[in-house]
């Protein structure tokens, strides 16, 4: 700001225009994006956390039908899954507010975006191996596997499979809002550099 | 080149020093990276492709032991992990050599970021969800699942076991150089910003 007003007494009487500055318009994006990925790993926690199903099944050498609830923290990967999950959401949370501050005070921009390219890209890391992997197990729920002799358990717990695939889609969306988060903060950057 | 030759002698006696270019530096980074992010992808596909061990195993109901192979294409999380470590590898044989192409012809360099940030996240998101993937199932086949009655398959299958361990492993590794490629990628671009 300083040397722009300093500059002008000392050029011609018609000073050529300054470029336009079009660059903060993508903050805008940016906040959009984030808060649909908090609402995305929000639900997403919200529905895996309460999968709980209770059924009454035949378990072997027992001679009635006995309550067995299925719950998420059953399997390591749903627990990884919901881990996962609680710090995307609360990165998207801070990070929406540090986008916000950034439309507010546009000074600050270039290192954030720096730093939004490298958290974006670690926290896409972490939701897209918790995805693969809570993918992975509750396939093995769904489908069974043959040659080791898993049984399904979805036939069962039909309830608690409803909440592992809409739990697990929705991460996956999250994934696919990470990566364009990403683009953007690359883009973002591309634009500005001048030559 | 040719406007470097032809402006010499329009200027003073003693023209003053461009600005030196400290750009170009980080694609030997970039390439080194790639390098290894080929060599991490290939030798985790191959340990997991060659994972297949044929052991004798009662079978209920069988009165003999029978043979039985455990490959890695019993599990689909396995066929996708393997899927994955072979885009990855296409991919950073693909990008190396337009990496070492930008080292070599600087020009497009600014073009080569914006790709490589884009594409490195994308890459990522599926080299991570595939270790996740096969990470998810093999802790299966390595502790088992009493709550499931899904059964251990590795005090059986050690050899299989130990091929999956370390391929997924190397995996990891090679979602640790694509995050390290994404920061260097955004890096270069915030480099070159001038303001």
């Amino acid at each position: 700001m300083a040397s722009e007003v300093a500059a002008p007494p000392k050029s011609e009487a018609t000073p050529p225009p300054p470029p336009p500055p079009v660059r903060e318009n993508y903050f805008a994006v940016d906040v959009a994006l984030r808060v649909l990925l908090f609402s995305a790993t929000l639900v997403s926690l919200v529905v895996m956390v309460s999968s709980k199903q209770t059924e009454l099944v035949i378990l072997p050498g027992v001679p009635i039908r006995v309550r067995v609830p299925a719950k998420f923290n059953h399997s390591p990967a749903f627990i990884y899954f919901v881990a996962a999950m609680a710090v995307a959401c609360l990165y998207s949370i801070i990070t929406t507010l540090a986008s916000i501050s950034v439309v507010l005070k546009p000074e600050y921009s270039k290192k954030f975006l720096l730093h939004f390219a490298f958290w974006d890209a670690l926290i896409l890391g972490i939701v897209a191996s918790a995805t693969g992997a809570a993918g992975g197990v509750a396939y093995i729920g769904l489908k069974g596997n043959s040659h080791t002799g898993w049984m399904k358990v979805c036939p069962v717990y039909d309830k608690f499979c409803r909440h592992l695939g809409s739990s697990i889609a929705i991460s996956l969306l999250a994934a696919v809002l990470l990566v364009l988060l990403s683009l953007l903060s690359s883009y973002s950057l591309y634009l500005r550099i001048r030559d």
